[in-house]
């Protein structure tokens, strides 16, 4: 496929559809189909494509298939539209790789024309109407060929990958599950745990407002729904297992050596708790920055506003008018008082230029 | 202390010498002092007051005595200041209160005129060049006064408090420290758990990637200073380890339910990890929003934005013109592209007005 040529996307939830629409925006032909009639043509309505009410029907319809159903049934999916033969090349977006891959060999499916995938991409809404043309703009996409994988169905799929806008990276279905459990099922379980201990009735609301940015990050994504993690953690078992096992291992000799050390400053030297912050600040200094470049130093400026319409906006004219591009904003609550403090990242070179920007437009700056 | 009255400052880094600042900014008389000369001295010439060289002399020279020493020499540089009579009432601001009580009932410190005390704020640099006069706007200020705490020192030290800009709660010292423990120093110690898995060199580039928004959040307060955060941990051992070993045993149970299970989804009910997610949910629910009010429910609105000066600026623009104003903001990277999405949180009731104003403005709407 040179170009985006035609498309068949089965399971117009929200990543079908999103696929659909990047690939409708660059010119594709696309044809939709959900085992919901509704669904299908609801993301029709949307204009993610023309629905193809029965894949019996559809014998020679695409030039790939994209097969975005849940992990549980991408191996029977992929076996009854290779039995229609609707498409010359397939692949799936399930954000597990293990699972698809053994239950497609179980059910003998032609893995020559298929490229097991995943998009490193979501929201937190789901079904076609959350759906967007640009959810994979400068996303990664795993590519994940098995050993049958012909180089032309991955060739295909790089280039659908490439339309969608995202950034194809190759490795195998094991070590994909690995990774993502490394940087996101497992996390999202940190996460979790911590904020369970915020739950109990004997956690006075006293305690929770001395909490600051810090909880609030640690704990943000504990927020997600529990039966789609569930299913997420079930499906990738193994490995988010591993890495779990660990980290609760890290923190349990961490306690053990806290517990031990009598309340004046530990004197008996505190390796383990040591060393852990060591390994954890290396760790963190090692995931990518904006961009997917090297994490970058920024100069952090902070600005404190009022909350109110119109000040952030007179803010950020005050840095674009001086040139200056912020890199990234957080906003610091300020319980109990109508104001905030707003933390802006920038290029160290154009720190001088913002604070001049700042102090120009009435905002106090400290040099 | 009707107003902010005579306050002498003990100790002038970030936090003191920002105290001061504060108080000065207030019309309070403000004296220095700190056992690094140069350091009360850059102090001084921040505008933060004048030095006192040598307490001894110091006879009555304040109403309120803030003692913004590390939490292990509090006890003594309270017993030093009470010789010298500085001040009719004391405080210190250490980030644990147990360790600094005991030091001073243990060196027979007057009681009477001495709250212990502890502002949430802090920042990432240190030392008075960094310090703030808005520091502590609207942050919480823990007060513990001791059963032998008089009135009128809980008075003093609530009005120095508020003269700063901060927010006032009592609580008794050992619950202060579990609190802390809860919602600073455990989380600190988690999120250090999760960033160590991502340090050994057996992690390729490739897999850290895939990371997204959340392992971002999840392990950001592990890139503090281990040193320091090695002190805090120590000086509050015993109840950081309390909560450390309960998510440590969450873990460790989830991990052993995963690793037990099949591939295949679970058929065994997964008992531990869906509650474990069940109480996650139920904990971060509980952190206080903005302004420390209630949490509330912002409808999130994603625009996609260039990466460039003056892009943020015009967003903004169009939606404080709309009268709609921004409640939170975060910035999703895109690795790869120059371009970001913006994710705007505000009330739902302003996301017609927002969503027009964004319509107007040229930037594509999904309705």
């Amino acid at each position: 496929m040179s170009g985006p040529g035609r498309v068949l996307v089965a399971g117009t939830g929200l990543i079908g559809t999103s696929i659909a629409l990047a690939l409708r925006a660059k010119g594709a032909e696309v044809w939709l189909s959900d085992a919901d009639e509704a669904t299908a043509k609801l993301a029709a309505d949307l204009g993610a494509g023309i629905v193809v009410p029965d894949l019996h029907d559809a014998k020679g319809i695409a030039d790939v298939a994209v097969l975005a159903v849940p992990p549980a049934v991408v191996g029977e999916t992929l076996g009854h539209a290779q039995e229609c033969a609707v498409a010359e090349w397939y692949t799936d977006v399930a954000s597990v790789k293990a699972l698809p891959v053994a239950q497609a060999r179980r059910l003998r499916c032609d893995l020559e024309t298929y490229v097991p995938s995943h998009p490193l991409a979501g929201r937190e809404r789901h079904g076609p109407a959350a759906a967007q043309a640009d959810l994979f703009l400068g996303r990664t996409w795993a590519l994940c060929p098995l050993p049958e994988t012909s180089a032309d169905a991955v060739a295909a799929v790089t280039s659908l990958a490439v339309a969608c806008g995202a950034v194809p990276v190759t490795t195998d279905p094991e070590t994909h599950d690995r990774w993502v459990a490394l940087v996101s099922h497992a996390p999202h379980l940190v996460a979790v745990a911590m904020a369970a201990r915020l739950a109990p009735s004997s956690v006075p609301a006293d305690a929770l407002g001395l909490a600051g940015q810090g909880l609030r990050d640690v704990t943000r994504i504990a927020a997600g729904d529990s039966g789609l993690w569930t299913q997420i953690l079930s499906a990738n078992a193994g490995p988010v297992a591993e890495v779990v096992a660990a980290v609760a291992e890290d923190l349990a000799a961490a306690a053990r050596e806290l517990a031990a050390e009598s309340a004046p400053f530990g004197e008996s030297g505190q390796t383990d708790v040591a060393g852990l912050l060591d390994r954890g600040r290396a760790g963190v200094a090692r995931i990518p920055g904006k961009h997917g470049g090297q994490p970058r130093n920024f100069t952090v400026v902070q600005v404190v506003i009022a909350d109110r319409p119109g000040e952030l906006a007179r803010l950020f004219n005050a840095a674009g008018a001086a040139g200056v591009n912020i890199e990234d904003i957080r906003l610091e609550h300020s319980p109990g008082l109508p104001v905030g403090v707003a933390e802006l990242s920038i290029r160290p070179d154009q720190a001088g230029a913002l604070l001049d920007a700042m102090e120009a437009g009435g905002w106090p700056v400290r040099r």
